[in-house]
């Protein structure tokens, strides 16, 4: 079959220094390019990517319909983004089928809380996807703290803000190093988490991190109840304490 | 000062094009590489640089003193490797006092789970240290197994093999999406715990991932006790079930 294939191009937390050589040369050589965007704007992928692009290729922007206007619980907000997503991935399948490949720019990297999984889970069925992985938020963002993430034996998590307070506690209390992702309207309530069990004092937050607007700060140092939606918070382990002893 | 600067470069999980365009770049410019290997070999993370040094670069060969002679728990291999790490960090800082600056290469990324770590937090407090992020090995496998790891607000962990049963059994029966590396001689404990919890089917043991000695296959097809150093295994999460009704 002479079908086009997905590329799921990863293109890291924001510098666009940290492309893959691999995602660089690539978007140099695709003719169709495909990348989300919110209304109005190219968006922190395309901003990545930018430089490596050849200038002739169809940029296929995908807007989303809605960003804060609607909850995301709201009914016809997932109505709304099923549509979009089941539009967009029509949109590749059209050049698929005209044996043009599509390169999809992805933030971070493209199976790992990626936007591109959208696209990935309606075409992997019936269409050949190839990932290109890219550099992750928290790696990014931890380089340009300088702060060691986990090492020998520990475990590391990833542990979205959206989830409810209680299980953000109990995912929290035991100690391991961490990084909290997706915190905007959901920054106040994981702060006071970390504050609740000790561990905010530790903490170091990033704000579009390895980008031009990048800002680190301890924890602490952030005020309010919302952060920028690209924006993380790196969480220490901590180390275990011997048992008190009766005395 | 004119003192020289340490530079922790990520070179991913193996194929050197997915170095990001930063680090080529900065390697291509470094008088001094470092990067440890076992005896006789150069060892990952050089082979995966190794065409973007300069070729007029110093290479820093710091030569491991074991690898598999002793155990890693037996109080002469903690000795020697501690000796081993502070005459590594010696040999680096003598080149910055000359003004030099000097590129470490680390597999994966340096501050996650990196052997350069060992070197990081000897060298911080007085040396300028810069980290380029890198892929880490299980983006890097999970984009060559085409595996989705995670998506919308679930937890994702890394486990290492290392933790004793009991706990890897602890880490792994909530049904987060994770991926377990430091296989090698814990293969089959771990493997052994996934199938006690009816796990094992769905995961996908990746070795050598990127490398043109990968290989990749679903968990159950890999038999023995033990797995290659650079292997991991990707175990997606588990949807909770709806809980069962009393008739």
């Amino acid at each position: 079959m002479n079908a086009g294939t997905v590329f799921g191009v990863g293109v890291g937390p924001g510098d666009p220094d940290l492309l893959t050589v691999k995602a660089a040369q690539l978007l140099g050589k695709s003719r169709v390019v495909a990348y989300f965007s919110k209304r109005g704007k190219e968006g922190n992928a395309f901003a990545a990517a930018e430089r490596y692009l050849n200038p002739e290729a169809e940029r296929l922007k995908l807007v989303y319909p809605y960003t804060v206007e609607l909850s995301s619980s709201d009914p016809r907000y997932v109505a709304a983004l099923e549509a979009f997503y089941a539009e967009s991935a029509a949109l590749i399948v059209a050049r698929l089928g005209r044996g043009q490949d599509v390169a999809v720019l992805c933030e971070g990297d493209p199976l790992f809380y990626g936007s591109y999984l959208h696209l990935h889970c309606r075409l992997v069925q019936e269409h050949r996807c190839i990932v290109i992985p890219g550099i992750t938020s928290f790696a990014g963002c931890a380089a340009r703290a300088n702060m060691p993430l986990v090492s020998t034996d520990k475990v590391f998590a990833i542990i979205p803000g959206t989830l409810p307070d209680a299980e953000l506690e109990a995912r929290l209390k035991g100690g391991d190093p961490c990084a909290i992702i997706k915190l905007g309207r959901n920054f106040g309530k994981v702060k006071r988490v970390l504050e609740r069990l000790g561990r905010a004092r530790h903490a170091t937050y990033v704000e579009h991190g390895t980008t031009q607007n990048e800002q680190i700060s301890p924890l602490e140092g952030k005020a309010g109840d919302t952060s920028a939606y690209f924006s993380l918070i790196l969480v220490p382990g901590v180390e275990p304490q011997p048992a008190a002893v009766e005395p």
